[in-house]
């Protein structure tokens, strides 16, 4: 550990961070100069004036993310504040830039007030062609999610809730082929009513998915559950557990096919697992410890099991989501990341492990997979088109190709 | 003029923009991963929750300036809006980096609202280590900074002010010596009250300067003119033209040893320069077509004559001050930028022509002496370590190396 802590504290201070803006142009004289600035800077400002649309073209807007933070709930470290969040959001950024050529930028917010950041990100809209939410505190990341994207013409997403979904929804689909069940007849047992869990079970829902108990610490939710509820719990109460089980995960994770964890360490036991249905399906996305370890899960009896940690097989890393998914986005202008735009990079992540490829070892692709982030821009940008949040049409072949050229990843 | 517009619209359209974020960490696999971003990432974010200002040393923040603009005084063009302004505040950004190494980003906002730009603008410093406003119209571009300055612990520079009165302050230090004029001494005549004009006073007056009269639309400008005054004017009009003289430009030139235009073309004409003391400075800074053309000037008798424009000698370009201060603020992690780092931005531009060199036509270092950057950074090192503003101490000499290694441009 203090070799790991040594050397990513080495890495960070000998560049001082690990991001800088580069021009794509060179200034080197007073003839690049007159291009690149004054005088001929007038004429790309000119078009935008007349025709606002030009901004894409003449400007970084139309390839340029802003990866927002107030730093309220930054890794497992919690509410550590903006300026120590910045290691992350510049990290995000690298990512960004790496898995898919799309321009990235830091920005962290001295504020946790939710209209100071719904305003101050809406402010910034002539500089970004989208906005990455990263690492805010349940609930109010909700509420600033749907204000931005009800409130702006460019896709806002969220990615501790949707990327998350996206990659644990692929697994689930290649699981599925496993085990012979069907996304409409499975049921499901979400552990952890944060932001992750609430979104894996509006995803799924949205892919057919029917059966759902959403646990949290004081266990099964139900509609009119008398303790511990909120605004949220209580909306998707009225959606999951329509049988009104109550009690600890232990006793509502009997009979079902799936359970799924974004919730703490040792939540699940090798007994809780051999109650379950037979081929149970786990994804235990603890960190850095899972609710349960994979060998404990595998002797009794899980089909699959998926965690958050690269050193295990089926890792749930929300790089397979991201790139792809703001490069398919950018690539048509995108005024949203609509549902079916995710369920689009849902299914291109899963189509990736093939059909005689996939084994309980294998159900997600590999984070370093070259294939994975140009398909999900491909499926993206489809999806993109065919609901009209695309600003312009684009050749979708073409988009898989320029993002494999751009990805700056070994292929592993 | 085709030509350049066809030239200028291909060149920002071909790049999408003129900016880029990149890594400066290769992501390529795992190991790399887990270093730049989790679980690596979290011992930077640590260190900075136990000590925030490591943000300065494991971040992008000690090199980072925000080039921050609300669209609504952009070149010539006037309010055309943040989306328009885009391309100017990218290209500030690329000149930025071009000079001298500083990484820039643009933040274009969508509101003319100063209590809306200061708020946004401070819940931003966790990100930037340094804000240079830009094209912001008068009077709100002066409270905008004048609050930022206070309200913020990081330098906030409107380069529009203070740029041009560097400048233009720098290649009067050199008129002077060629006229044998002292700054103590001389009558200077200003016409334009707008943001330069004024910041042009301010810093002069700074530099022991004490006659001015500031002219307007409507002629010289003294206490309790009962006519076209606002807040900014009364307070000028406390400090200049202590005599009260009253009339147009055209009367009150009369008997100076320095014009400085920040106004329009043909303002003045021969027989005004002619109507001044002897060997009269003329700076005439109106764009594109100066107050005075510099052979008319010249034709009246005018010792020196600078102008904004490249074609002509003594070219008053922003470029020779902006990159270098910042270079020299960050150096030092500055909380401000002040008086004295300004002024030792004039000495080290004026100092770079050589006292065997100076002539009628070269008071002002060539935008692209490479020599420039490095100078003025040191110098601002310098002034910001022994006026209390640099939050830590570092080798003058290794900040000058150190520009003139990070600049990109071709020597002249």
């Amino acid at each position: 550990m203090s070799t790991l802590r040594e050397e990513a504290l080495h890495m960070h201070r000998v560049h001082q961070g690990k991001l800088e803006t580069t021009p794509k142009v060179a200034v080197r004289n007073a003839e690049d100069l007159s291009l690149a600035y004054s005088p001929g800077v007038a004429e790309p400002c000119k078009e935008i004036f007349e025709d606002p649309q030009t901004v894409y073209e003449y400007t970084v807007k139309g390839n340029m993310v802003g990866v927002v933070s107030d730093g309220s709930a930054v890794l497992g470290l919690g509410n550590i504040g903006p300026e120590a969040a910045m290691p992350v959001m510049e990290g995000k950024a690298v990512l960004f830039k790496s898995f898919a050529g799309v321009d990235a930028f830091p920005i962290c917010l001295n504020t946790n007030d939710v209209d100071t950041i719904v305003n101050t990100v809406k402010l910034m809209e002539p500089t970004f062609g989208g906005i990455n939410l990263e690492d805010i505190s349940a609930p109010r990341c909700f509420e600033i999610e749907e204000r931005l994207k009800r409130e702006m013409n460019i896709p806002v997403f969220h990615d501790d809730q949707h990327g998350t979904a996206i990659v644990t929804a692929a697994g689930l689909v290649n699981a599925l082929k496993l085990s012979g069940k069907k996304m409409g007849e499975i049921k499901v047992v979400v552990n952890g009513a944060g932001a992750a869990g609430i979104a894996i079970i509006k995803l799924l829902m949205s892919m057919g998915c029917k059966s759902f108990i959403l646990c949290d610490s004081k266990g099964a939710i139900f509609e009119g559950r008398p303790y511990g509820m909120n605004d949220l719990k209580d909306e998707l109460a009225q959606k999951t557990n329509l049988e009104k089980k109550e009690g600890s995960l232990k006793d509502v994770i009997k009979d079902t096919d799936v359970f799924i964890g974004v919730s703490v360490e040792g939540a699940v036991d090798k007994e809780m697992v051999a109650s379950m249905n037979q081929n149970p399906i786990i994804f235990a996305m603890a960190n850095p410890v899972p609710e349960i370890m994979p060998e404990d899960a595998k002797a009794a009896g899980a089909s699959v099991i998926g965690t958050g940690r690269s050193d295990f097989p089926n890792q749930v890393n929300n790089v397979l989501a991201f790139p792809g998914i703001f490069r398919g986005a950018l690539d048509v202008f995108a005024t949203h990341i609509n549902e079916e735009m995710k369920i689009a990079a849902v299914n291109a992540i899963a189509g990736l492990v093939g059909d005689n490829e996939v084994n309980t070892d294998y159900v997600i692709p590999n984070p370093f997979d070259k294939r994975v982030a140009p398909a999900v821009a491909k499926a993206v940008a489809i999806a993109a088109m065919e609901t009209g949040v695309a600003r312009r049409k684009v050749d979708p072949d073409a988009v898989e190709k320029k993002t494999y050229d751009l990805t700056m990843i070994d292929e592993e």
